[in-house]
């Protein structure tokens, strides 16, 4: 793994030395825009079949650059996906995880004390080994007390806020939901900055690509590298957007929501192209969880043809809309099938900047540049985690559920459904429901709705190298998804 | 109506008679390749979000032309579908219904003793007035019995079958399917032209594809303006594909089968552009009815986001992938949401040879050439019919279901399931039920999935200009879903 690591990262920086000789004339690693949706789903994109096709300029990045069918968040909720994200490393490793209950996703409302742990290494605060600044812009959700700032883990500026625009709240019992810049708190949600939730208005998506043009713009007059992590949160009930936006989609409000996104993205790479700097920026374009269906259909998304959405480990829950660009580097018009994860964006960002992951501590993620750039796919797993229980394994086109289950029934019966008109006998089960011994497997190519377990279970999988079960067994015994699987035993 | 077909009718000729100006000097209108598929359903192909991107010619036709997302058959199964598209009626119209069972489809097995009237005018009947030579390649479908032989019905060539490709018969009780280039019975099904059930392995589409080439070929050697009806089979179970396509989908043998005819349509359309007739070829792209999830996931293909599939009037049953391809006249990379209906194909096609559709007869089909050529957008109907029942109705973004049903609990129970993993309680149900009265209705835009009727059903359709209602009647009262919302009253 070392070996790889290590020829990956040199020929890299080759690439790097004869390409990125800016005009200072002293190799500068790219830019990195990381622009992470909050709760859209994989078919929420025109390029990826959502039937009204209101995404052109998302469609027009996929064009220009890499599309990744087959690309996961590594948890179905909102907090620990972005923790992973940011830490590279699984939320049972990073701490977002709960022990509160059996498969039990960690959420994070406005009151709770914890946050991302001191010990963990976020990527702004690795990157600025190599120079870069950066901002996030939008929702943190990895903890609101002071120790859990994100200036206090690497970044250098911020606009947005600690959690979701929950409310509005009556100020006594709970106050609004703050927003700040940097370490000062700017207002609040439904205060200062008003969301109506009657209409469906607010200009927070607008506020947002305006401080993601702003920083960019002073980056590169003062070219200094960037990371940029663009985390706006329109398309998390309740959904907004303001108002040249409101009205316009056939999607209702939730469309409008994503085509005033789509509309600021395609601003952004419009920015980076009049700064001449597009060629020097790599972009990615990603979601933290699928489609919530349980706001469906006015305030939420689409999971394609996907089964069920967040807050489940089925496809509609963790599979995500993924599209890489870097004009002149990653090749126009392609699509890649190697199966990434949320967590490779902090790896691969740590490549780009000619860095190692730290070597103290297990990393989850692999680079994706050699897929990007020279077009080979790794065999690796994807995990599928419900709080710290391992509900599924993918690896090639094989998925195996070792737990399947939606959510409890006294739920369902107060109407929230994660799988709205879908119903799986023995899949989308409303008991936890077991299989580490003979797990429930499914093949992906040809079934991706998860609609059809394979019947001669052990017949098909032992035709690989190893036996399914062992899957399982790994999951058990502490496994290493960084390792490619050439590099198995 | 009539005033308003005319003056679609001179610009076109219009357009014709300064660009279509060929070699000879003459005006000759433009070839028509009609490319229709056999139970491909609206989510096989990647540019509908297929996650397994398989299909780079078909998606590139799309880049290079308009893709229709809201196009629809004419029925849920395959004979009266390719009936409507080559009669421009409705199946209730051109006899391919039947009386024998409540929303029954009419099925055409091999012993039928029916099939298309003689009274009925087909397309390449229509086409010769305006000097066209055409051809069939594929399934016809439309009865085996001498009088209803295509070239009985205006086609000067066939190569093909009479009917699916169901066997092999032990030739006694039932003989094997015939397989006839033009009149001439030239072999049949699993005899001289074999179909390997056990590895899937069948030349049928390479042979398809040698006969449209040919075909093309010699028309333009001869500078005849062609009409090609190429209706391959391969995505109808028993699902085939030829030895060098076996094995190379990530979606089994569906998949290959899909492979190797995206494979051959980006071969035609390449001979089009060598021969240099590309740019007087209108070629559109689609297919019979929604994918056959009876056989998914083996021989089924996907319908994407949409509800349930073939023999169904939800989404999946209907609702089909569409791609116009007409390069310098059609312009390029366009989405054009314009409802469309398989009976657009004849009206399109008359209109395109500079003819008028009969005036003798009801047609449901409208020309396609002012979505196409000049991005208008037309409201009109889409009518769902199982057999000679009206089940459902869409206008606009909003669909009305006069009649739920997916199939019995008879066949439900014996496993044969239209909608698997799919279930919306009260719309996807087992029984017959009567919605006349208070429509069930969806909308499609923020809704494509019909997971969620409308609550507030009179609030929102008493909106519109007519109340909802009105569709129904205009279904019992003998409609004119040819007449634009424009015309009427």
């Amino acid at each position: 793994m070392a070996a790889v690591t290590a020829v990956t990262r040199w020929r890299l920086l080759l690439v790097l030395s004869t390409a990125a000789l800016g005009a200072a004339g002293a190799p500068q690693p790219p830019n990195i825009l990381l622009l992470l949706m909050d709760d859209m789903g994989w078919g929420d994109l025109g390029v990826y079949g959502e039937p009204s096709r209101e995404t052109p300029n998302l469609d027009r990045m996929a064009a220009e650059g890499m599309l990744f069918p087959n690309f996961y968040t590594a948890n179905p909720l909102c907090s620990p996906s972005r923790a992973a994200l940011l830490t590279g490393r699984l939320p049972i490793r990073n701490g977002f995880y709960t022990t509160s209950g059996h498969a039990r996703n960690a959420y994070t409302p406005q009151e709770i004390v914890g946050g991302i742990p001191d010990s963990e290494r976020l990527l702004p605060e690795l990157l600025k080994e190599a120079g870069y600044v950066s901002k996030i812009v939008g929702k943190w959700h990895l903890g609101h007390r002071p120790q859990f700032h994100p200036l206090k883990h690497g970044f250098d500026e911020w606009f947005g806020s600690p959690n979701c625009h929950f409310g509005p709240y009556d100020n006594r019992a709970r106050p609004n939901i703050p927003v700040y810049r940097d370490w000062e708190m700017v207002g609040r949600y439904y205060e200062e900055f008003p969301i109506n939730l009657k209409t469906g208005e607010a200009n927070l998506t607008q506020i947002y690509l305006q401080e993601a043009l702003d920083f960019i713009r002073r980056q590169q007059a003062a070219r200094r590298p960037f990371f940029l992590y663009w985390a706006v949160d329109a398309t998390h009930a309740p959904v907004y957007a303001s108002k040249p936006f409101l009205g316009t989609s056939q999607r209702g409000r939730y469309g409008d929501a994503v085509r005033e996104i789509d509309d600021s993205v395609g601003k952004i790479l419009h920015s980076l192209q009049d700064l001449g700097i597009a060629e020097s920026t790599f972009v990615f374009f990603t979601s933290d969880n699928g489609a919530a269906l349980i706001s469906a259909p006015k305030q939420g998304g689409s999971n394609g043809p996907f089964l069920c959405g967040k807050q489940t480990t089925f496809e509609g829950g963790m599979r995500e809309p993924a599209v890489a660009w870097w004009p002149g580097r990653i090749p126009a018009g392609q699509v890649s099938h190697q199966l990434g994860s949320i967590m490779d964006l902090f790896t691969t960002s740590l490549s780009l900047a000619g860095l190692e992951p730290p070597r103290d501590r297990a990393i989850d993620g692999l680079s994706l540049l050699p897929a990007m750039l020279q077009g080979q796919l790794m065999d690796r797993p994807i995990f599928y985690y419900r709080g710290n229980t391992l509900m599924a394994v993918t690896l090639g086109q094989y998925k195996a559920h070792f737990w399947t289950w939606t959510n409890s029934w006294e739920e369902f019966r107060q109407g929230i459904d994660f799988c709205p008109g879908q119903n799986v006998s023995g899949v989308t089960t409303h008991t936890q429901e077991e299989h580490t011994r003979l797990p429930l497997i499914f093949h992906l190519g040809r079934d991706p709705g998860e609609r059809f377990p394979l019947r001669d279970r052990r017949g098909e999988m032992l035709t690989r190298e190893r036996p399914w079960t062992t899957a399982a067994e790994m999951g058990q015994r502490g496994h290493s998804p960084g390792t490619p699987a050439a590099a198995r035993g």
